[in-house]
């Protein structure tokens, strides 16, 4: 059995959901101490943080992941126990074995592999891991990028290890993601019977135009690198249950991702601009996931794509769809951040899994990419 | 004090809310029945119902009504008991004052002046009581109504004690209602996450532009009788909390009042026609409340106008607005059906109460279309 899947096994007996890390960073702290790597924890309320960096000089490549996972679901569904690794038809079924803790493995030994064939390497190495990436991830990798900026710590390049691979290992990286902005709407009406319409002001019915607007609104067209802005209307609630009174109020929460096309002031006045023109009576209440990040060009991109190359044989495909990282987090920093990661069809699913021939490419991918970088 | 006034007071400290009749029909025919009338109960499920008849000869003149009373809410924000009726600066306060306990008492009182100088009044007079018309009303008139129409007895004019008043007694009277068709309609989508809506089919998307088209239908412009069918959306609710989850399904509730202009069908037909118009997935509920029903002429409604006009010195006005009352389920059976009560500003509210000079002069309305009708 390889040093990558042993690791990982023992990664994933660690059943931490989040935001418990369950002794993971412990683990790795351990594990990459012999090599020179220090151990600093940065915790704050419930969640774990680990900063274990060899090098003080400049360049800096630094690993970013979490260790936390998301609950396994109806463990009845599951095919084996999720928090014990089973080894079935060549791949690893566990949950965290794709997101993200196989990319930890991965990235361990390749480390170790690197070091021993170049031990005077260039520049430094880190590994960031936070217990809460799920979660609401408020004390993860935000609070750490904060106390690094805060000491003048800064990093260059950042590879981080969410699963971003599709059908083929590596065929997928994601050079950036799009900003996610909240908002939640209430429109104000004037409850009364039903029978008594004029006496009354339907809520429901003003907003009818006002959801069409928002919903057909072309935001942008996207760029060379990002989809066109969406917006979705995940909740809409308005009425008393019962059929003879008409409602007072209207709930609506809405989501958009937004391209670099857009920005978060920008999206807050034309939303306003659209209710406005329908002459809604409403109040409404923002809350910025995360603005939108991008890496265009640089060397960790080249890096990367020259790894893949090499050791996959084919080209992968720049993107940044789906949801959100923590790299986005790093980025405002001017560090340049590239996802690469297994593929993520099983992610937060039941009978989560890594194929086994992956987890060994994957290893020898950021081993590769390490030595692009810093040999 | 008068005797409507004492009988109203009786009545009132009797608490029916709805189905309780708390022995309210039994004052009636205790009081009525020295005078010839035969009491029969026709109760059916916990609703009790009363009918109450002198003389067996055509025509016969049904005043129809009920002793139930809707909760009095709050009972903290009553100024007074709202099972204890109570005088107070002219006015007679007490939950079933205006509705419609004060119309009952007038009648009965009326009834008894018109007897006593008519002894030999032609036709019959009946009262028709229920103590469920608040409610589901499903063991109330219509029951009744079925009943008599199953043994051959006709109603010739139906007088229905609903106070229809608005700033002066008298000023309206109803001399129909709208039909009244309940929806629920629920839309199909695919659930999905926020970030990949193109996985996922959105429900409160697509029905946004056909909420809009319901909302502004013109469904008719009325006639001479009723104002335009109107609809009303009174619930609606989409989403599973979750604000980065498209949800897989829309519920929303709507009520159409609607006038003879349209039916039942027809109002079904068009909004499938709506509906079908923007590539839904749906499934729609219908349940009728009623059928509009209308007394364009007659003895009854020239024996009200004439009445009022005599003891009020003004003319009413024939309206059909407002909610519906149990003479929909008189209406089919051919009989002329008019409501005529006091004014119902404090119905269903705290503090509901009658002026007491109205409630004298309801009963000699009453009495005067007696007169008009069978003298």
């Amino acid at each position: 059995m390889s040093e990558t899947l042993t690791l990982l096994q023992a990664l994933i007996r660690r059943a931490s959901v989040t935001p418990a890390d369950a002794g993971c960073q412990d683990v790795l702290a351990e594990r990459l101490a012999p090599l020179g790597f220090k151990d600093e924890r940065l915790n704050f309320g419930d969640t774990q943080n680990l900063w274990l960096r060899k090098g003080t000089q400049a360049p800096l490549l630094v690993f970013l992941g979490h260790t936390d996972v998301v609950p396994p679901g109806p463990l009845e569904k599951w095919d084996s126990p999720p928090f014990e690794p089973t080894l079935r038809d060549g791949k690893l079924y566990g949950r965290g074995s794709a997101d993200m803790k196989g990319s930890i493995a991965a990235f361990v030994t390749a480390v170790e592999g690197f070091i021993a064939e170049h031990p005077e390497h260039r520049g430094s190495i880190a590994l960031l891991m936070t217990s809460d990436e799920e979660g609401p991830a408020t004390d993860g990798v935000v609070k750490v990028v904060e106390a690094l900026q805060g000491r003048g710590e800064t990093m260059d390049w950042c590879l981080v290890g969410e699963p971003s691979s599709a059908a083929k290992l590596g065929d997928v990286i994601r050079v950036g993601r799009r900003g996610s902005l909240n908002a939640k709407l209430t429109v104000f009406g004037i409850q009364g019977h039903v029978a008594y319409p004029e006496l009354a002001d339907n809520p429901i019915h003003r907003f009818a135009p006002a959801l069409q607007a928002l919903t057909e609104e072309i935001w942008d067209h996207g760029n060379a690198f990002f989809p066109p802005t969406r917006l979705q209307v995940s909740n809409l609630t308005s009425g008393t249950g019962a059929e003879n009174v008409i409602p007072g109020e209207l709930v609506a929460q809405f989501n958009l991702r937004f391209s670099t096309e857009l920005d978060e002031a920008t999206i807050k006045t034309r939303t306003a601009e659209i209710l406005d023109r329908f002459g809604l009576r409403y109040q409404l209440d923002w809350r910025l996931s995360g603005h939108p990040f991008l890496t265009a060009q640089g060397e960790l991109k080249e890096a990367t794509h020259a790894a893949i190359e090499h050791i996959c044989g084919y080209k992968t495909r720049d993107d940044t769809g789906g949801g959100t990282s923590d790299g986005r987090f790093v980025a405002p920093t001017g560090a340049q951040v590239i996802e690469l990661g297994p593929i993520n069809a099983s992610i937060h699913k039941i009978n989560e899994h890594i194929d086994l021939a992956d987890l060994e490419r994957l290893s020898s991918l950021y081993r590769q990419i390490l030595i692009n970088l810093l040999a």
